[in-house]
């Protein structure tokens, strides 16, 4: 049997708790080129709060009846695709659900060999990708430069931040909270955190920047993006981050009031999602694993039990309540697969 | 003797007419390293309204008493540097005066002999050079893709455009008013033209443009920016104009609405002035002279007589009244020099 968390009608104006049905269904049989997946793990990601209402995004959104969306990791139990075997272990959209029939287009391996599969939906997943190619190729920070990063202690932010910080450069994040500041700088290893909660981010980046911002990480847009702007350094690098994981905040984000500066200091502002990367993952991965093998890099997760706590989830993530990338591990009795 | 136009005051509350000073002075003596000039034309540009509030901007405002700031083309009378000969023509800051002295830093050598001295202020000057670089540099049009260009009846705008149709591209220009727009497709022949002062400039695009805009040269901001930005395709361009003379225009203009669209269909956004091409004025020069020669470029003029035109001139500007790059041609008595 599988059972799927299904959105039974578009968030209008019931809370969001009630949109939430769960159903039990035998796993359908499979056709030719479909694989059967039982999933281990389910990411809990802004984006979804995109998708359960009936606004047009940068995906359509779930339609009322249908499995909820949600990226996932998986095993093989069963196969009728000549490119997966069962035991294979697959990443890709695989719903709010225990176990799902896909298409062999829509999933891609993943090397659970070089990391724990749940890894793939965090630090190895696409929020890790999207900030290694956002630091490393768009932003590609050099010893001594100093970097801003913005929401630097959520998944893609986090992992920017710290690559920066291999990479030899100064590294201020900026995050909500004294908790989060604190991680920031104690486990991150950050250069300073600025709490823009409760503090002035312009007079904290005068203070730590005497000089100016080399790169900005953009995962906010809007005041802070402005902040940071009016303090670029001449041909600084503005990533504007791409990840899906972030579309909640960015989706109300403004752009940069100081539109001059962008002129005056020459500032190239480059937007990019993990589109224009796809063919590159391996590299990123390669890279990102050794850091979480050799403990260089840091990915916090937060794992909440059972499918049904996808509400708690979504609750907790506008809160800012988690603590590292909302995952749901989901239960399997012994002995069914 | 020298007739000098000087700021009486900052521009507060009074008329502009009020401010302005008209002195005659003999020239002064050279100590080493100086030169001597007459000038002919005197630029007369945005990026002056800017210089006479107190406010800060790209560069300090001109103090009460001093001679307005303006580019010029002037012939060297008289040297005291081993740079520069009597008979040499040099442009740069050379003020709204019909002589002046200058450190031989203050002014660069103009070739002549390439085009007509004046055209150094409009198609071979700085605008000239701004549009070239931001097209062909940043934005680098192709054959069969689709180019934005708002303001495009401007001084930047309108070389920009053309360069863009040179590349093959097809060019729509966005312009105020029918005068403008007529100007666009039957001078420059440019592909289409948008009035935004009586058409819904994103409707028309949607018209005109059945898939995506592949570059957008900004010289405006604001709405304009937002309508574009909407429309460019992935991984499209858009050239953030560093033309002094649209910092008039720019300096209210407010970055995009529609910030997401930077994120979603990875656009880059390039800021530039010409700081960064300084060392590669020569080869614009080579091209904008070669066009201009040969008739494939077009370049207009709005020649004013007398140096007290300048509040006149600026009233056109403000207005929107002249008809191409506003120039004042500087009387001087035959006989002296």
């Amino acid at each position: 049997m599988m059972t799927q968390i299904r959105m039974s009608e578009y968030l209008v104006d019931r809370p969001a708790r009630e949109i939430w049905q769960t159903t039990h269904d035998p796993v359908p049989e499979l056709t030719d080129g479909q694989v059967a997946a039982r999933i281990d793990y389910v990411s809990i990601d802004p984006g979804m709060t995109m998708w359960i209402t009936d606004k047009r995004s940068y995906m359509p959104p779930v339609r009322p009846g249908d499995v909820m969306r949600a990226f996932g990791v998986a095993e093989i139990i069963e196969s009728r695709s000549d490119n997966f075997a069962v035991g294979d272990w697959v990443t890709g959209f695989l719903g709010v659900q225990s176990h799902g029939v896909f298409n062999e287009r829509e999933v891609r391996k993943i090397p659970v060999d070089l990391a724990a599969p749940e890894l793939f939906l965090s630090g190895l997943g696409m929020t890790g990708y999207t900030a290694y190619f956002g630091m490393m190729d768009i932003g590609r920070p050099e010893a001594e430069e100093t970097v801003v990063v913005s929401a630097a202690s959520g998944a893609v932010g986090s992992i920017a931040a710290q690559l920066a910080k291999k990479a030899g450069a100064r590294v201020i994040g900026i995050a909500g909270g004294a908790n989060k500041c604190r991680y920031l700088t104690e486990t991150l290893g950050l250069d300073a955190a600025i709490d823009y909660k409760s503090e002035d981010v312009g007079a904290r980046l005068d203070a730590l920047v005497p000089n100016h911002i080399d790169i900005y990480y953009d995962n906010v847009g809007g005041p802070i993006l402005d902040a940071a702007l009016t303090r670029m350094r001449y041909r600084g690098r503005i990533v504007v981050c791409g990840a899906v994981s972030q579309y909640e905040n960015m989706a109300a984000a403004q752009g940069p009031k100081n539109y001059m500066e962008i002129v005056t200091q020459s500032i190239k502002m480059q937007g990019f999602t993990m589109r224009d990367y796809m063919h590159r993952v391996p590299e990123a991965i390669q890279v990102l694993a050794a850091g979480l093998g050799d403990g260089s890099l840091v990915c916090r997760q937060h794992v909440l039990d059972g499918l049904e706590s996808l509400a708690d989830g979504l609750e907790m993530l506008l809160s800012g309540a988690n603590q590292g990338k909302l995952l749901i591990r989901v239960a399997h009795e012994e002995g069914h697969s």
